[in-house]
């Protein structure tokens, strides 16, 4: 067992307290964040600055003292690396040039001719893990993540973010060859990413797959939880130590399948379950992540402090990973995020 | 029994061919919708124009021979009716004034004061009902239907459509009590719509929970389930023989617990579950309905025929209504619901 108390409960280990941290803890919630984010050009310009970057990764937890520190990036930075223009407008969120099957097979190309310049692009955000690791206490435990293939195929054929990825679910639908293809890319670009993140000095990994609940049974099947398996077992054979999170935000009907044919460690869970509905789909010995409604960060007071009991009583017991069901919002307060890590620690 | 198919199904009855409608059949997809609804003026110009309104509710009868129909209207003519302005722009949808508490109370007030002008404004949608079960079919069931309360409210409070309606979750969280009365009348102002429905002679009635997905188990409970459990047990006590179909799109995780404490009769499935796993966590008595991917009327093909074969053996031998999982879009193509209706009645 290491000393680092989130790390050993990703990996099974019960019997301790239950470890806290908080989807996009980094984030416009906190003003030393706005502060640093105003010194920084475009928001890629911070993902690629390593001091910034850095900076703004260790600010929450100076803060709040979390038990787990993610790395600040965005999972939008592998197609940028793979070639594509990626920018970020206000009020919008990322906007890319929709990829067609052309484009998609010249990318594919050119990371097979040489992957280092996609390695390249990354190592600016390689760096800042490397610093990470250096600067944080060593009870901190370092995670690292990248998006699941499924979404961020989503914005490179589909252009941007829209409630139900229509035109992703369209494209992977009408030409699903040249989609497939796309996954594969992805798959193998993804696992280098985060094969290169842990030898940097993550202690573990998770996997976003932001919109997956939008696929039908097969279309999960294939673009969801494939794709997530691949990943789970390539960074198994070459890092077995490592525990990898799989997040698949909206499909919260089918973690038993979820989890029995990703192979992932842990399992993160949205807002729209109960953390006791979800402990009964999966084994006893699987760790599960989540799930406080990122509103109540906005709301607090008792509803948030119900939240948080409904959470802990769930997962007695059982190893969990206190969190919220999806990232916390600029609006969230932090006398409410200070009031989540305190009734989580409560009596334990 | 009666003759017209469709209901029969939603009675409970099996051992007959599987019924078919389609939600959105009156819509831009066909061409002969497009140019009735030229000549209406705005989108709630022909949902209050009797004679129109009943033409683009028989056009896909006419061209498709569906064994239901279902009133051409939209789910926001309540709130219209309640006195709040709506209206629809092309390529956003819906947009309303936000409600903030005085004008809920205020709201509640002038209904209770005279519900006969809620009744009045809503008086060419029962115009509607009327021409249509005279001019439709005796065998073609008629179908009415009403937002449910939570979605309904979404719009009053939140102003619009978002991807999970944020707003409109934040202000049930910060004002539950002022949210609770505003359920409570639409509560009472759906059920009465949907008993003049009835009485104008609709067979069946549909509530649609479009927005159902986004809320917490607790949220759930309190504002999708707890409503429509409401409305089903008023309008079982004033019109027993006619049968509800609830449908809580992106809540397919928790269908066992609708079924039993809602109390409709039917249960519609989007497209994110196979028909055989909904089966599972329903009691076989149950009537089900859906649940093709929209998305295969633009596709169509093997990929169509495929989801269709599903559907119908997941279904076998249970009551079932085929449906899409959500309405046809205005892209979905006239050949493929050919060949989804064809799919269907293959066989049987």
């Amino acid at each position: 067992m290491s000393e680092r108390l989130l790390l050993n409960v990703l990996r099974g280990q019960t019997g301790t307290r239950m470890p806290i941290w908080m989807m996009r803890q980094a984030g416009r919630y906190l003003p030393e964040y706005r502060q640093t984010r105003a010194q920084a050009g475009s928001f890629l310009d911070l993902c690629y600055n390593p001091e910034l970057a850095c900076e703004v990764t260790l600010q929450p937890i100076r803060r709040f003292g979390f038990d787990g520190s993610i790395l600040f990036s965005d999972i939008l930075v592998v197609p940028h690396a793979l070639g594509q223009d990626v920018r970020f407008e206000e009020g919008i969120g990322p906007i890319l040039p929709a990829m067609g099957v052309e484009e998609i097979d010249a990318m594919i190309a050119r990371f097979g001719d040489d992957p280092s310049s996609f390695d390249r692009h990354l190592d600016p955000v390689i760096e800042t893990v490397e610093r990470l690791r250096a600067a944080l206490p060593d009870e901190v435990t370092l995670l690292g993540f990248c998006g699941a293939p499924w979404t961020v195929a989503t914005y490179m054929v589909g252009g941007r973010g829209s409630p139900d990825q229509a035109k992703a679910r369209l494209f992977a639908l009408q030409k699903p060859d040249a989609f497939a293809r796309l996954i594969d890319l992805l798959v193998k670009a993804s696992e280098r990413y985060l094969s290169r993140q842990i030898e940097a000095g993550v202690d573990a990994v998770q996997i976003f797959d932001s919109w997956a609940g939008s696929l039908s049974p097969s279309s999960y099947e294939r673009w969801t939880v494939d794709p997530i398996k691949r990943m789970t077992a390539g960074l198994r054979r070459s890092h077995a130590d490592t525990p990898v999170i799989g997040f698949a935000k909206g499909a919260m009907h089918d973690l038993g399948r979820f989890v029995a044919e990703t192979g992932v460690q842990t399992v993160g869970l949205d807002w729209t379950i109960d953390v006791a509905a979800a402990r009964k789909q999966v084994p006893s010995s699987m760790v599960t992540q989540g799930n406080i409604d990122p509103q109540l960060m906005i709301v607090g007071g008792a509803a948030l402090d119900a939240a948080v009991d409904r959470m802990k009583e769930g997962a007695a017991g059982l190893p969990h990973v206190a969190n919220l069901g999806h990232g916390i919002t600029p609006d969230g307060r932090i006398e409410n995020v200070e009031r989540f890590i305190a009734r989580v620690r409560e009596g334990s």
